[in-house]
């Protein structure tokens, strides 16, 4: 749809939120109309936080997760266990996964996957930094936690690759099981997952 | 989820992000992270969009349409038809409007429709200015283009009662036509909608 805007202001700042991924016009001129309702602090509070978060946004100089400190708060926690690796792709994942509670280690945020498609390789990721963690922290067990993706899987081996490649002998590296998700009928399941949750069956343990 | 973020700065700005009306935390997340992956000059753009629209936005003197100018480019455009007023709930749908080059007349935005659910009364739009306007500015025809639900409905009649009330001989008082809308399959359209077109059918004209 042509949209014929009746303000200059109001139609720079449609088009600013619709750069946003996933926001298209439509929405962004609601969102913007919103704004415009409520008091003006509401505004300049959302504006504030994201021109702060911008300007000082800091990396973890260990696991690149994003932090207000040099070093965050998980890889500074005493309580971890710093001699386990969790490799993820993004920030979101590390949210994910210390969610469930089940993990204890530290962490290292690759920054993406290798993705030839996307112009991705190995040294746009933090790759290097994991190969120097490893042997400096004396880590036991590198844990890959990528995703199940083609993308997922070839970064995956090529760390594995790159691990092995350091020869130190009490080093393991796992992955994440795949398998049928939690509470979602098999009937749906698709045929790639459901082989190979087979293929990785283990002996029942009544719980 | 209960999300744990790793950065203060972090949080504020997917809590600012996710009081914007139909964005939840995990949009607003991606939103802030794809922000960080952008040059800087992009947040501030936003930023800078939002703040500069919310301070220095001004609404038409005449019609309430949202205008970078005191009277609207609408209002001051003397090609337009001043006597003929198209009464629309919003700027949403006077840009839907003009989007079909089949209007030249002039618009009054209400600012909403009576709800008494929500608080909304006759006294909370833009009524009264619709009442002083008509007379002043010889409107000949008003056209009420309000949505087809119980408050449109609603607010229609109470403002044909208040135009009503004015005792101008040679004043119209007219309402968008009701029926099924172009493309849609027959045996797809609501009861009431294709009631409302049986109801109201017109001599067949051949195009």
């Amino acid at each position: 749809m042509e949209q014929n805007f009746s303000s200059k202001l109001l139609e720079r700042a449609v088009e600013e939120v619709s750069n946003l991924p996933g926001i298209g016009r439509k929405t962004a001129l609601r969102l913007v109309l919103h704004l415009l309702r409520q008091d003006a602090t509401q505004t300049n509070a959302l504006s504030e936080a994201l021109t702060t978060l911008r300007r000082e946004v800091r990396y973890c100089r260990v696991c690149h997760n994003i932090s207000d400190t040099e070093t965050c708060q998980i890889c500074s926690n005493p309580k971890r266990d710093s001699t386990t690796l969790c490799v993820v792709e993004n920030v979101q994942d590390i949210m994910a996964i210390e969610a469930t509670n089940m993990f204890n280690g530290l962490y290292h945020v690759l920054g993406g996957v290798i993705s030839p498609m996307d112009g991705i390789g190995p040294s746009n990721l933090h790759i290097q930094s994991l190969t120097e963690r490893v042997p400096k922290d004396q880590v036991r067990e590198v844990i890959l936690a990528l995703s199940p993706t083609m993308e997922g899987d070839t970064t995956a081996y090529f760390i594995y690759r790159r691990l092995m490649s350091l020869n130190i002998p009490e080093l393991k590296v796992t992955v994440i099981a795949r398998g049928v998700a939690q509470n979602n009928e098999l009937q749906y399941t698709d045929e790639a997952t459901l082989g190979r949750a087979l293929a990785g069956r283990t002996p029942f343990v009544g719980n």
